[in-house]
Parts: structure tokens; sequence; C-alpha cells
């Protein structure tokens, strides 16, 4: 099966209309934060979210929206998290009432998110306002409402995919905001999926949980994990494909679909790390355990002075071998092969634990470009997993010193 | 019973002197490079390590001469982390050896430390070289001992108190480098006690571990652990109190006067992390158990949105709840109080988990102190932590973004 990537992220998908506008949550005229997401018909919808103890609103709301897997519209405002604030469930609840009344679809079929600063208050004053306007702007504007979710993102961050199910073409696009697993004060990661896919609640919700653990779960820009955090699907099966409800041909190949998708969200995400100037790809094979394989890889991405080596482009490969070897795994020192890689080659520079001489010029010039690899192999075993991050530099510092003002 | 802070660090104990050369290790002349510390007889002696997996040489050899509880002298180098080179047990060895040659110590009674690069490879000659000169200059020098174990270390960490037990006068004393629970790659923390207490192998390990748990444990610049981190005591009883071999009024006096030196030096090490402009403490209460306490504080300490947000002195709360969030223990998210405190005075900015009106004037000056306290009741316990670290800034970056060359 091979899967085709096109345009119109989610809008892509039959059935489905976006727009984004400025609504005033943000001082700033020219920077939209309001987006609406609508699918023409209801849709299996299913839901995965920040496990931080201390949630968002939105989070709570959308979570028992999805509970009967049904959803038909996405509402997302950026510039205040709605986090921590007394009355954050009726601003929620609110939000999606205010999709209800423009368009007939129930409020309890609506998905809510919000992005922005944590514990600020908040009134739904604006959106009552734009919501009119938004509504009215619904059409093939998937930019906008990728826009309208952005926060300190530079760049905007959406794919859509074609694949086939036996014969019948069918879908899936997505938008994306973050800048990493990283922003609890900016309610960091929020991923729109949609799909004019046929498939029932039970198995969307397992293709999503399935894939958010080794694609969005595997991306850190800082460690910190967001208030806020939330990935929703919706597909409304207007491909008219044979309805999905159970494991089989057509279930992996729609997952292999989403998986693309999240994996290209994924390191977009990374790579527009605050601050960041390069993506950095941790690859870990022969671990024992898939769960040991992803802890090395995601302990190596956190590392900031990993981090920090890879924005200075310095060969420090002693501390990708200090961060694996307090990873809590238990590796064998005397075992690990460390090898720098980017689209100028490969280096080998750590073999069974012990430095090996290497051509320092050549490791500058492999490390200064900006997609940069670090490939682990522990040799203890057949699996293998990945994880994405970004270098550490000055600006990280510079955007989080000051976020509020 | 008091604690009076005294001048002398490792020599202010009977019996104890020390001594910091320039062998050549470093290319910088003007930086020392190599410390011994020596005691007059044989002294109990217990040691605290990394448990990171990837181990420097010195600390496989330390870790074995100090089984049988006794030891008489230390050497340490920095400049090279004598780890990940195939030869590095034959270097440490080496360098216990050459203690022997010069003061006649066995070998076994010698603690052997090394800080600096990882994987660099290492010769003995400049400290065979060295070795005559060191042994001459010990003396009344606990300061250029101390030098010579520093790499980023900003200023000089040194300690020492007299306290009394059973009307006798006794005397701890210590030096540390470190810039944090930090660098894997400067193989970091390093410890070295010195003491005239007579007191039992067993028990000196007991108050050694005990003590290190809340004081250098509860330390963090950026979570990141070294391969090297060590921490030794050496008692050698020349006070002449009744020995202590059990738990009791002496023990528990011994232990105080021990965890007033380890803080002391903890909070040097946590406000001279690398880049660091302030010392930031915080202080977790209402826990329901002390694992609770010291998890949540060393979660928020280490969080780079809480470092970024002190480092522009930034009242912005949200980022503490948020890492009290994710921090893996069970708290209610809606009994937490934030206060931020300094000289200036105190503010509280969250009650019960929602924002309160504060004067942002009196923030921002509160917070450009350059000794922050983040207070946290979770309402939920009688225990409670501290932990220490540091902001994050970009001289952080700059410093780890090309630290090899």
């Amino acid at each position: 099966m091979s899967i085709i990537e096109i345009s119109g992220g989610v809008c892509a998908p039959k059935g489905f209309k976006a727009a984004g506008i400025h609504c005033g949550l943000r001082k700033n005229r020219t920077k939209k934060d309001l987006a609406l997401i609508v699918s023409e018909v209801k849709a299996s919808a299913a839901g995965v979210y920040t496990s931080n103890l201390v949630k968002g609103a939105p989070v709570v709301v959308t979570k028992r929206n999805l509970e009967n897997g049904v959803a038909q519209a996405i509402i997302c405002n950026s510039g205040n998290a709605n986090t921590c604030n007394s009355n954050g469930i009726e601003l929620a609840e609110g939000m999606c009432a205010l999709v209800e009344r423009v368009s007939g679809i129930k409020a309890e079929d609506v998905i809510v998110a919000s992005t922005g600063v944590i514990g600020m208050k908040m009134t739904l004053d604006p959106m009552e306002q734009g919501i009119d306007g938004l509504y009215a702007a619904l059409g093939n504007n998937s930019e906008d409402a990728n826009e309208a979710i952005m926060t300190t993102d530079t760049v905007k961050k959406s794919v859509a995919v074609e694949f086939d199910l036996n014969g019948v073409k069918c879908r899936i696009g997505g938008i994306a905001k973050g800048v990493g697993m990283v922003c609890p004060n900016m309610a960091t990661n929020l991923i729109f999926f949609t799909s004019d896919v046929a498939i029932s609640p039970e198995m969307l919700r397992a293709a999503l949980s399935a894939d958010v653990k080794s694609s969005f779960n595997m991306v850190s820009v800082d460690g910190d994990q967001s208030t806020n955090d939330t990935c929703c699907i919706m597909a409304n099966g207007l491909a008219g494909n044979e309805k999905i409800t159970k494991d089989g041909k057509d279930f992996k190949a729609f997952c292999r679909a989403l998986r693309h998708c999240s994996v290209k969200l994924s390191k977009m995400i990374a790579k527009d790390g605050e601050g960041a100037t390069k993506l950095i790809e941790c690859n870990v094979r022969g671990a024992k355990t898939v769960k040991m394989a992803k802890t090395v890889a995601k302990t190596v991405i956190k590392s900031s002075l990993v981090k920090a080596a890879m924005f200075g482009a310095d060969a420090n490969w002693g501390r990708v071998l200090c961060a694996i070897g307090y990873s809590g795994e238990k590796i064998n020192p005397l075992s690990i092969d460390v090898e720098f890689a980017s689209k100028v080659g490969k280096l080998l520079v750590c073999r069974d634990g012990y430095g090996v001489d290497f051509d320092e010029d050549f490791a500058k010039k492999l490390l200064s470009e900006d997609e940069i690899k670090i490939n682990i192999d522990l040799k203890l075993g057949a699996c293998k997993a990945a994880a994405w991050g970004c270098d550490l530099t000055y600006d990280y510092v510079k955007i989080n010193g000051d976020y509020r003002t």
C-alpha cells in the first residue's frame, strides 16, 4: 500500500471545513486566535490527553464529550490556556455552546481546546462576538485554523495523506501546534486529525492510542509536560470504505497512514522547539525491550548537555554515554556503540563503551547540519525506538525568560 | 549543642594536611590540577557514589579501597575524568601507587577521584613528575587543594565547623567542586570531608548515606547525572572524644554538624550552577510522605521553564504548578499554595490551585534578588523537604555548547 502526501491539511478529507480568525483574545490584531473545524456529518472520534495532574479545563470537558466516541466539530483558542481558572469548566462549556448556537451541532459533540498562559483570567466576550464571523468563514481554510492555534510556533505544522483501503481512496489530514512536549505555560501540544475513513469509535481509539505512544510521546524539547496537551481525531466515514470494526488488513493500513502523519508532525514540532536551530533524532537499536529502547532514546534527547553540545556542533559523545548510563535501564556500558549522522555522512565515535579516534573537522562539519541523527546500538537484544528533539540555544532561554509579557 | 563555623576547610580538623599544584594535566599553567589530602593516622572512611551505570574508573577503585572502611589519603586530579578509557582502572590504581611511593601510605588506603572531560586519553606522566612537589607542599593548604579540583566552578566551595561531643571539641571540614548534579562530561560533583571525630566505619557510613540523601542529592542544575560523582569522608579520631560506635546523642550531634556542612556546600554548588545568576531554594511542606516532598521539590527545581522564568524574574507560577502536576506524585491540584520569597519579602501567588491577584512590580522586585525561595504547601500531610537549584541562563548554553575546546 502506498501513502501519498497531498495538500489541504484538515480539509483534505471529504466533508471537512475549517476557519481561523482574530477575535480579540490576543491584543495583536494580526495574529489569529480562534479556530473551528467542522465535519458535515457526525464522526467517530477519539482523544489522547496530558497525564499531568494539573489539567486545563478544556481537557476535562473534551474528555467528557468524547466518552461516547462521537464528535462533529473542534473549537480552539490561543492566547489563554484556560487553566487554573476557578470558572474554567464554565468557560470551556461556553465555547462548545457557542458552536451549537451558530451551527446546530450539539455542544456535547464539540471538542474544545485552549492554549496560552496558565492562570490568566479569561472571558467568553471576544469569542461571543467572533463566533458568527468564524462560522461564516468555514471553507477550505486549514491554514487559517493552523495559524489560529499557534503560540510561539514559528512555522505552521500541517500534513495530509491519501491511501487506499480495499480499492477505496481515503484521506487523513492534520494540523498541530507545539514547540515540544515542553511548555506547561503554553499548554503546548495540540494535534487535530480529520479523516474520511469509516471506522468504529473503538478501533479509532485503539489506533490513536497506539500511535501517540511512538510519535508525539517521543518528542521532547525540555522535558516539561503541558497541562493542556491534547491529540484528537474525527473520522466521518465519507470516503465510503467498508467500515473498520476490528483488527485486520484495513485497520493496519489506516494505522500506517496515521503513523506517517504523526511522525511527520512530531518531527516538525521537535524542529520548531523553542529557539531550536536543529532537529535531533535519536535512534536506539539492540535493546532488550521496546521500553528500554524508548527510555534510552528519550533520556538522550532530553539531556541538556547533549542538546547544548549539538547546538555547538561538538561531538561530545561522552555526554551521550552518560545519559544512557542514568536512563534507569540496565544497559551494559561496555557494549554500547554511538554514531553521529547527518546528510554529509556517518561517524562512529564510540565502540563498546570506549572512544574511537575520529576526524574532528569532519565531526564539526557533520554536526553543523540542521538535521542530526544520534544512532545508538546497545547490543543486548532486537528492539528499537526513535525519539525526536532539538538543540538547546540562547533563544530558548530568551523566549522562556519572560513569556508572560 | 552549637555548631560554630570556623576557617581552614579540610585542614581545620586535627591531623589533616592538604596541597594543590599544577602538574601539567591542564595546558593552562595558572590552573592547579592535582590535589592531595592526608591524615597523620589511619582514619575511618566512607563514600557515596554516582548511581550512573557508566562509572568513572576512579569511582570503581575508590569503592574497592573503602570496602574495609579505612583510608588515610585522597588524591584527585582535574582536567580529565578518566572515564571511558580502556586503561582507566590501571591509571586510577597508578595514582594511588604514586601516593604510596612518596608517603608510605598503602595504595589501598587511598581515595582517588578525577574530574574533567570524559573519554579523553590520559597518562600518568604529569602526575609522576608532580607527585614529589605535591607531597612537599602538604600543609594548611585547603584552598590550594580546593582550587586543584575545580573545573568550570567560578568560586571555591569550602566549609568547616566546630562542635562539642560530651565536652570534647570536634571538627568537620569539607571542600567541594561542582556546578550542580549536572555535568556528565565534567564528572561533576566531588565532595571531600575530613573530621577528627572518633567514630567507627559503620556509623560513619550510616551518617554519610543519610546526609547525602537530603543535601547533595537534592541539588540539581540540569538533571544530568555525572559518571564520577563522589562524596567521601575520613574521620581520624584525633579529637579524642569517646568513640561513636552506635546511634545515640553523640551520633546525632555528629550528623547535625555534618548536615550543616553538606547543606552549606549544596547551596554553594547550586548557586555556582553553570551560568547561574541566582540560587533557587524550593521548600515543600504539607506532603503525605518525605518522598513526595522530595520528588515535588526536585521536579520544580529541575523544570527548565521554572528556571528560565526565574532568570527573567517572571512570577510565572503556572509553571510551578505544572511541574508539581507532572512530578508523578499523587498531589491534589486544588489544595496547592505557592509563595515566592526573597530577602525583600514574601508573595502568595496561588491559593488552592488558583491564581490570586498580586502586585507585578513587587513580584519583579522580589524575584530580582539573587536568592529566591519557592515555597509550596501541598496541604495533604505533615512531611517536608528542600531542594536547591539555579536559574537557566544564556551562559549555561554558552558554557556547554562547546565544552571540549
